[in-house]
Order: C-alpha cells, then sequence, then structure tokens
C-alpha cells in the first residue's frame, strides 16, 4: 500500500500568555511500525479546549506538554492498524491522539470506545467528551445541587457552562447564566433554558447578580474568576459551594494578579470553594457518559459545534477560543 | 435572705473596628423573677473569644449583638435557683450565660452539664470549650488530615490553633506552626509539640513555610488570613484542605481587603478552602469533649490560660487578644 505520512502540529515555543498559531508548526513525518499491544488511529475529530492554555504556560501548569512534542488533544478516529486485541480494526475511538492526523498509541490512550451509532461521534469531544463529562462530574460532586438551589454559571454559552446550567435545570434548580454578547444571551435563554442571564459587560454586575439570586447563590460554577467572581461571591448563601472549574478571565497568572479576598465571604456564610479537574475523576466517566447520552436521546440537552476543516486550522485556534467569537464546542474536522 | 443583685457589661456602642472599653458600659440590675424552666445561674468563669469581634461588627456579622444588650459570651457558673428539673440547684453548667454576675437564662442556653470531677471547670471555656472544641470539630470535619500529612496553623500558639496542632500530632501528621514572638515559638515547640516553628514577623516567611514543607501542605489550618495565608498557599499540595476559622489578621472587612487571587491554587492542586463556623456542629458537641477530655486525662494535651479577675477587667478584653500579648486561653474570674 501507499505509505501513509503523519500531519503533525507540534510545539515549538511555550507561551506564557494565550497561545497563538506562531507557537506551532505543521510537520510531516513517517508512521512508526506498532509495537505490541498498540495501535494506529486515523483522526477524524481534534479537540480544542481552554485547559490547552494550561498545558502550555510556564507557570503552575500540571501537565506540561514540552515544546517539540505533538500538540497534546483528545480525539476521535477509527483504528486502522491494530496489536491490540479489545481495538481491532474499524474500532471507533476517543482518546489521546493528538493534534495529527495519524496517532500511533498505546491503548491506555484510548479514553473509551464509541460502540454508540445513533449519536453523532464529534460529541464525544464536547458534549459527551471533556466539556460534558467536566460538567456533570464537578456538578455533582462538588456543586451538589438541590432541587430549589440557586446556581450560578460563568461563561454560561461555553461548553461545559451550556451544559451545568441544562443540568441544574433538569435538577429542579433555578439557573442564571453569566455571558457576554446579546447572541450568546439569546442562545442562553432560548437553547439553554437559563432562567435569568446577565451581561458581564453591562455596568453594575454585582447590583444585577444580587437583584437576579434575592435567596443567595447556592452553587456558583466558575469558570472565570477574575471581575465576575468578585460580583458573584457576595452573595453566596448559607452553606454555598463554588465549583472552581477555570479561570478563562485572568490572561496570566505570573505574577499573580489580586482581588477582593474572600475568607470572610467563606468563613461567614460557611462556604466550599473547591478546585476541580476532571481527571482526577476518569473512574466515574462512564458513568457521566450514560448519563448524558440518555439526556441526548430525550432531546433535553442543547449543544453547539464550531467547526473547523482541515489540520491547518489548529495552531490559531487556541486563540480564537478567549476572543468570545466561538459559540459552541471547537472542533476540527479532518476528514468525512 | 438580702436580694442579691446582677453587675452586667452592657454593649453602648458598636464598634466598626476591635471592640474596645468604652463600647461597653459596666450596669447594676435586678434580677427578674423566673419563669417556668428558667434557672439563674451564678457565673465563676466568663469567656472572651475573638468572635466576639464579629458578633459586635455591623458588617457581615452572624450573630450580632444589639447596643443595649448584656454582651455575650460563654460562661461556667452554677445554678443557684431553678424551675426546671433537668438543673436543679448546684448543678455546674456551661452555657451562654453572658458578661455579668448572675444570669436568668431558658434552659436552652445550656451547652452543657459539667459533671466530670477530675478536671478544673475553667477548662469547659477553653480546651474543652468553644476553641477546643472548634479546633477539634474543624479539624476531623474540613481538615480531615492523614497520618504522614504536613499541617500548618497560623495563631499556633492560639486557644484554637495550640488544639489544632497537637491534635494533628496525635494523629501521626508533620505539625507546622505560625505565630509571632520568641516566647510564642518556644511554647509551641515545648508545650505544643509542633515539628517546626516559624516567626511572621521575621522576613521571608514565604521562603521558610516553602523550606519547612518540602512536601507540600496537606491541611492548612487558617486563622488569620492576611499575608500569613499569601505565604502559605502557594505551597498547598494536591488535594489539599484548607480551613477558615478566622481572620485575625484582617483589622476592617470593609471596604473588603485584597490579596493575591487563590483560584488557580485551588484548580492546580484541585485543593479546597471551607469557613467553619462551630454553631453548625452543636449536634457533635458532646463527642469532640469526651474525646478531649480523655486526652486531656492522658497528659496529652496542654493548654494555658490567662485569667484576670473581676468582671470590670471584662470591657477590655477583646481589644488585648488583638494585641499578641496574651498566651493562652483568656479567662475572667468572678469567684473562687
Amino acid at each position: 500500500m501507499t505509505e501513509i505520512k503523519n500531519q503533525a502540529v507540534v510545539v515549538t515555543s511555550r507561551p506564557s500568555n494565550i497561545p497563538q498559531a506562531e507557537n506551532f508548526e505543521i510537520q510531516t513525518h513517517p508512521i512508526p511500525a506498532l509495537d505490541a499491544n498498540q495501535i494506529l488511529v486515523k483522526n477524524q475529530w481534534l479537540s480544542v479546549d481552554p485547559a490547552m492554555r494550561g498545558w502550555l504556560a510556564d507557570a503552575n501548569n500540571y501537565l506540561s506538554v514540552p515544546a517539540g512534542d505533538v500538540m497534546r488533544s483528545l480525539a476521535v478516529g477509527t483504528v486502522i492498524a491494530s496489536k491490540h486485541t479489545d481495538f481491532p480494526e474499524g474500532t471507533q475511538v476517543m482518546g489521546w491522539f493528538g493534534w495529527q492526523t495519524h496517532a500511533v498509541v498505546d491503548a491506555s490512550a484510548v479514553v473509551q470506545k464509541i460502540t454508540v451509532a445513533d449519536i453523532p461521534a464529534s460529541l464525544y469531544l464536547g458534549v459527551l467528551g471533556l466539556n460534558g463529562i467536566t460538567a456533570a462530574t464537578a456538578l455533582d460532586k462538588i456543586g451538589q445541587p438541590q432541587a430549589g438551589d440557586t446556581v450560578v454559571v460563568s461563561t454560561a454559552a461555553g461548553g461545559v457552562g451550556s451544559c451545568v446550567g441544562q443540568l441544574a435545570k433538569m435538577q429542579g434548580c433555578r439557573t442564571v447564566g453569566i455571558t457576554s454578547s446579546p447572541e450568546k444571551m439569546q442562545q442562553c435563554k432560548e437553547e439553554f433554558g437559563y432562567d435569568d442571564v446577565l451581561s458581564y459587560r453591562e455596568p453594575d454586575l454585582a447590583t444585577r447578580i444580587a437583584r437576579a439570586c434575592p435567596d443567595g447563590i447556592n452553587v456558583y460554577f466558575d469558570n472565570t474568576s477574575g471581575a465576575i467572581s468578585d460580583a458573584v461571591m457576595p452573595q453566596l448563601a448559607l452553606h454555598a459551594r463554588v465549583v472552581v472549574c477555570g479561570t478563562a478571565a485572568i490572561s496570566s497568572w505570573d505574577p499573580v494578579p489580586s482581588g477582593p479576598r474572600v475568607e470572610r465571604i467563606l468563613l461567614t456564610r460557611r462556604a466550599r470553594m473547591q478546585g476541580f479537574i476532571l481527571f482526577d475523576h476518569m473512574d466515574t466517566y462512564p458513568h457521566y457518559v450514560h448519563q448524558l447520552e440518555e439526556a441526548i436521546r430525550q432531546g433535553k440537552l442543547h449543544y453547539r459545534e464550531d467547526i473547523s476543516q482541515g489540520l491547518e486550522t489548529a495552531p490559531a485556534a487556541i486563540a480564537e477560543l478567549y476572543s468570545s467569537q466561538n459559540t459552541g464546542k471547537r472542533l476540527i474536522q479532518l476528514h468525512d
């Protein structure tokens, strides 16, 4: 057969701030022979995630990607050669296959097989992937919403936030979303069913949050930190839970920016603030996938995808996430 | 019998900062007749607690004491008249009897009967009272120390902190105390058994904390907030627990002071920061009293008392707590 080449997006420099296209280079490599228990995956869908900024930043990164490596990412593809009996040729898989057309990986890189035929495979990178499972796991384990609770979500229209809002609503909570543009506000109301939606671009956010949450906030699902959180925190109710899931509003943590101290709020409200990273919870991943698949089938969970075509669109994709322009799960499609 | 009069420390004005002697006045009142189920307690020991500042502050107070009221406090005394069958004359009790010589209260004001004869009654206001039970409850329920953990305590020599340090040590943890003077540092090492003790008055606290905690900090028991916490937080280990128990280093929360944002630390370490107030946990109070009584009997739990004589020493006592001069549980003794 004609020798297949792999095209890969390689990290060439590590930005301290938001990664830009110039931090990457597309290189062409031969595909190595498979060792025992390895598989060759032909990627169809690549994921673009806010967490990638953390993987590339110098300070406080927890899953660093060094210069010279193929950019780490989740992807969906098909096994086209296999030396592992659990993954025969033709198996559709989602896993850590990187920003490249072909990946030779150990079976441990697979997060899950995709065996469901009635749901589009791309969803396993979005509402049924990192975003949705992060939302479901963090909301359930840290947010612990009860029916009647008021749940506030920053980046309410985003991949994680929109799922949090809908899941909280399904559990009988009152949901208040915070987002940016009029388009996203409309989407939050009409597609994601938030009871109230606030723009952080308009003045007096703190006053508007207080008005939108007259009984206080029981769960704050925080994807931003920064000025949005500063407006939310004073409205926490007794025994509130704050899920610290992302810090998209802070462009650099070096040096660490200052903000209003939260200790007195946590003390007087006996509130809890806790960081969440999905990789600590992979044991419960299948449980939450099944929960969300069921919600998708019942038409209760809405989502959007924002798809660009071809590997050459990958290097600039992280920066686009932070420009507030995208309106759905950011994906790169490599072939039909 | 000669008519007994009650002398009481009454709140005359509410300070926004640390309460001073001039915020109180000693008044003499007649003692009212007992209603059904009430008791008359002759106080022997009055408690002085850092929490009193919060009860008197205007902003964010959760147990406000209005001007005109007798200052709220825990006290130990003896029932000298009773219309409640559970508390006959002669019963020794600890409860919410206030800064006064005599209290007419409902039985619900009693926190516990003191029936143990081999332990001094004053301890039920200190190491067996709010301080000790706060330490034991918060460390157990929020700190959740495991053998081998590194536990850092701010106000390490204080009533709560010294108990936290000793309890953590009993559970096999490595304990690092942060305190002020050379006298308190010595006390921390010799009496409270800390493995390492740091002064927050010397320069480069952050560097010294990092050196004292080479494997990171698993539990930070925070009684201060402020610069001490700013030096501790960057050293949190994965899955660390921060008990927010007090904010003694912050003289005013109006306006809210700024400090380094903690979200990135909480996120990357998947750490938890949670406020604690003992009044949420009164159901488990007896459990922790028994635990600490046993440690006292076994000579494993050391404590200090800082006693002044007479009701007239009460009004200035809260301010003294915040001057770093006291070296033990602050008590007022009214009679032998």
